[in-house]
């Protein structure tokens, strides 16, 4: 689908340890039906913008409703027609390495 | 208002000048009332979380009308009841300049 | 000079008030003598990218010493030869709106 | 290793396929010898804040030795002692996701 959204977010007043918030983001995207990957540092999303957007609208006011701070980073990456954006992303890379090394 | 959030999105198809393209972006988010202001980085809106996301919106629609690839990147900070966030999160900083240095 | 960079970085086990912080980076930043602009969401720095990132490096330090988690992010914008960025980025976008209204 | 950092970096004078150099700025990172993890929107790398900020300097290098502009973004997530972080954070927020579906 046309773009991908990589996320993160988590309050600022809830200590150190995000985790169970971040869950709760985490499931709201996987029940979304779109598209994810888990990453280390935030959730790659993938669809229409719309649907995308509407998704991460949803974990954001999951967190403020008993939050009285949260940060939010996100980067999208849209691009008219692709499929398969998840797989396809890592898999040229990783095609284009291997053609580096190759050459090597 | 309870949310800033610092926006930049460029074509990646329109070479390495996308001033114009920045600029209708900028041209959207100040058409739209709500305080913002131009960085050399991108550019910050200050509003409720609703309303805010309507023009990120509507600036991602106006860009990838004519491009075939969109570049966004956004960092929002949400604080429950902030008001003047944008002059307030610059002065507050400044003020704790000052502390610091008349401490030394 | 050729690099811009936005930096924002903050403990995330000093509880919701983080301008203190954020101002021990600032006055690092200002300290140094390269060009740099305060917004409300981050800093900009410009200078060539060693220098630049060797204060990111300080600003980074600073807040680490007497914290048990800090989160940061940082935005480049590297370009060949570039002189003034900082003022140029901005005014290269205002002018480019002004053409934009006057075509309306 | 005490850091997590998602970076991701590409030229913006080399068209809409820019593979090719994102695969040169992954070659270096798995060269590091640090942990890391591909996603579709960067590359996540652990290890101690000098080391990896030394990677991200190289990558750089390697990508503005033969572009004339290069956009970069970083986040960086640090935490005093941490161990094993690339896995340990996927798994504690699956292991939260658990808790709150056996809630339901």
């Amino acid at each position: 689908m046309s773009v991908i959204v990589e996320l993160s977010l988590f309050p600022l007043d809830k200590g150190l340890s995000v985790s169970a918030f971040v869950a709760r983001a985490v499931g709201i995207i996987r029940a979304s039906g779109l598209g994810c990957q888990l990453t280390p540092m935030g959730t790659c999303i993938e669809g229409e913008w719309d649907e995308v957007m509407a998704v991460v609208d949803k974990c954001f006011q999951a967190l403020a409703q008993d939050s009285d701070r949260v940060y939010l980073t996100l980067k999208a990456d849209w691009r008219r027609g692709r499929m398969h954006g998840l797989r396809a992303k890592t898999e040229s890379v990783e095609r284009a390495l291997a053609t580096v090394e190759e050459e090597l």
